[in-house]
């Protein structure tokens, strides 16, 4: 195969039916941004809408807001719009809280589930390979439930073999944040459900980054993260996604005021709302909850143009591009590529391994205005990664051939053995 | 007694050493805002702080903000600010989640450790009077864990003759959000310490309101809301106080990675910090935590003028003018006061019943630009409530007189009577 070039990239810019869509971002000028995974990029509309927040509604307004401009709603519609994007329905989804929190909400919801239809279901298992917070929050909950946490390593392992009688969860996030792997939703409910297990999926680097289906996938509980792909701002408000038919049956056990069913009554005891309004507990971050409406606007602009499935196509051409150029350009250097090459497989990241230098090459590459990051491995079983994210709403072809090209002149002049770093630590 | 007079708050207003503090806050001309316990006012700095970090830490500097913009640190940081308004250490506060997540954190840890030291205790008690989410959050880990939630009347009752040795936790809000009658907190945890019980206190109404001295007073646990009289805007991000003598026992159920004492790592295990960032759980919502930094600096600048023992001083005499003013002119109109008269004894909002029409006084008033706000009663035991707050950050006693004369004229021309409405519900 021809070996490719920057303008067989240029070529497939001009060529790009959703090109115009990154004039819906502010980004600087320069800067291959490969880290929307992380954090999303700054929308255009995002600084005027918090600005008319804080000056009108806040400042002038005040406490009348919370009707007038619809604050007390606003994560019932941001989740409607979210809605749109995992294959959810109308008032199923909530903007609210972290995924953190939001996955005690649902994990503790799946437990009581299970535990009413069969009281020998005492395990949740999940992934060695999970994101940590997921692990940590599953640990607690078993911890004070008497419960056991299961990690498994689904690449070695059969599922099928550890999903047993005594298992009352099944605990994933659809798209490995390491590797960029992708879980098959259907095909793992179906498993799970054959087997009397329940699903709970984290979509945080799903949401926005590869079309879910929810529903038609079988999926019971989803939470995921509005700072990501949604481009919701440091710290977005998270969401959660409840299936109507476990919304009802138990009590989450942050059952705060806004989860009531008439918050405003203030009546001494808790009367759960019969929705997913149940979800949520108490008051939440009114500016960063319009920040991440602005963040999930892109998306519903460019429904016109495909939406989430040609956001997809896009998303998976330009992994594939970065994979042939790391192929053609970098493996000499020792460096391999850790995500599934199958498309079906994969997310809208890419991790790559380099024994000796992993974080020292990011610091070099974002010295040169290519930004990915860094993921420590854990020394034993997962080397440090070296992660590229792939948001097709901002990024072009030629940006992919621009990274590559500075990262092979890192490699090939060796600069990154002298790049200066400050901190390892920077937000998922 | 002559009666008080417009010249007389005039008067005071000049004499009022505070006076030049309420140049730091963005009112409309000509409101009077009473509802500053409910949603606090814009600070002026606040929109600029927020759109550097829109433009400059998100838009420009991106991913790596979490460390050079600091926002990583940020809930210690602010957390640190709120220590110095609440009698805690440095290091003893953090900035984050929702008073409700929060609550039951604390609330969760305090049963862990009063397990351990006895078995029998399965109790907690609160007042009935209580904000609902508090009795919310206190009845679901009751139903969790089997425990019970008993709900007294301490006007009524001894709190003595309640805290049994089956008594695990008092909790407690610090001022009562209807009547904004405060609890002597030293008094009331000598108390629950002598008989074995735990406390744990919402300072909601209290935080930048009255002088708080959690060490000096002997509390066990605290938490807070940021977006009343803190002023971080609309549904800032609340904190939690934990005392060092407790952070370290328990792990708190919320045991998200923001807690793990290197999350960095991404360790698969939970390992909790040992100071009181083991109560953060998940990614804070920076732009409104930014925002509530901007409200907390507000009395950080006024502790050169006497800090919160000023602000508290003002803000008696401007409950004191206001009750003065209602006996004068509004109990004719069959309006009471159901505030506590004695200063030590209340906190710094107002509340006033009045049987008829009391929402639609609110509405009359505001339509007056007059603001309060209407707390329902219970149909039973509590009536409904106007509510009046007086943060001495921004109010004057002219603005007393002039909320009274408005008051007077609605009662006396019976405008209220008329008065269009739309919604009751506003966030407290």
């Amino acid at each position: 195969m021809k070996p490719l070039s920057y303008e067989h990239c240029q070529a497939m810019d001009r060529q790009d039916p959703l090109r115009g869509l990154k004039e819906m971002y502010q980004l600087p000028e320069g800067l291959v941004y490969l880290d929307g995974n992380s954090l999303g990029a700054l929308p255009k509309t995002t600084q005027s809408r918090v600005t008319q927040a804080i000056q009108h509604e806040w400042g002038t307004e005040l406490i009348r807001s919370w009707n007038s401009s619809g604050w007390f709603e606003l994560p019932r519609k941001v989740g409607d719009k979210i809605a749109q994007l995992i294959g959810a329905h109308p008032g199923e989804v909530v903007a609210t809280d972290t995924t953190s929190v939001n996955l005690f909400k649902v994990l503790a919801t799946a437990l009581s589930i299970a535990a009413a239809d069969s009281p020998v279901k005492k395990k949740i298992v999940s992934e060695r390979s999970n994101f940590p917070t997921d692990l940590y929050i599953a640990q607690a909950i078993c911890k004070e439930r008497g419960y056991e946490l299961v990690l498994v390593d689904i690449q070695e392992q059969e599922l099928g073999s550890v999903l047993l009688d005594d298992v009352a969860v099944l605990m994933l996030t659809h798209v490995n944040y390491r590797t960029g792997a992708m879980h098959n939703m259907r095909e793992v409910s179906e498993l799970a459900h054959g087997l009397g297990v329940l699903t709970v999926w984290d979509l945080a680097h799903s949401a926005g980054a590869v079309p879910v289906d929810l529903h038609s996938d079988g999926a019971d509980f989803a939470v995921g993260c509005g700072y990501k792909y949604l481009n919701g701002g440091p710290g977005a408000p998270a969401f959660v996604w409840v299936h109507p038919k476990h919304v009802g049956r138990f009590w989450q056990p942050l059952a705060g005021w806004w989860g009531h069913i008439a918050p405003f009554d203030f009546s001494p005891g808790y009367v759960p709302s019969s929705s997913i309004t149940r979800f949520q507990c108490g008051t939440q971050p009114i500016l960063s909850l319009l920040a991440l409406e602005c963040g999930v606007d892109g998306f519903i602009s460019a429904q016109e143009l495909g939406g989430m499935h040609a956001l997809r196509e896009k998303s998976l051409a330009l992994t594939d591009l970065f994979m042939r150029l790391v192929d053609e350009r970098l493996t000499p250097y020792g460096i391999s590529i850790v995500t599934p090459r199958e498309p079906e497989g994969r997310g809208s990241h890419v991790g790559l391994v380099e024994r000796e230098g992993a974080y020292e090459i990011i610091q070099a590459l974002a010295a040169r205005g290519v930004v990915g990051d860094f993921r420590a491995g854990d020394g034993e079983q997962y080397p440090d990664i070296l992660r590229f994210g792939f948001t097709p709403l901002y990024l072009g072809f030629s940006d992919v051939w621009n990274a590559v090209d500075h990262f092979h002149k890192v490699m090939q002049t060796e600069e990154w053995r002298h790049s200066r770093f400050a901190h390892k630590n920077a937000v998922t």
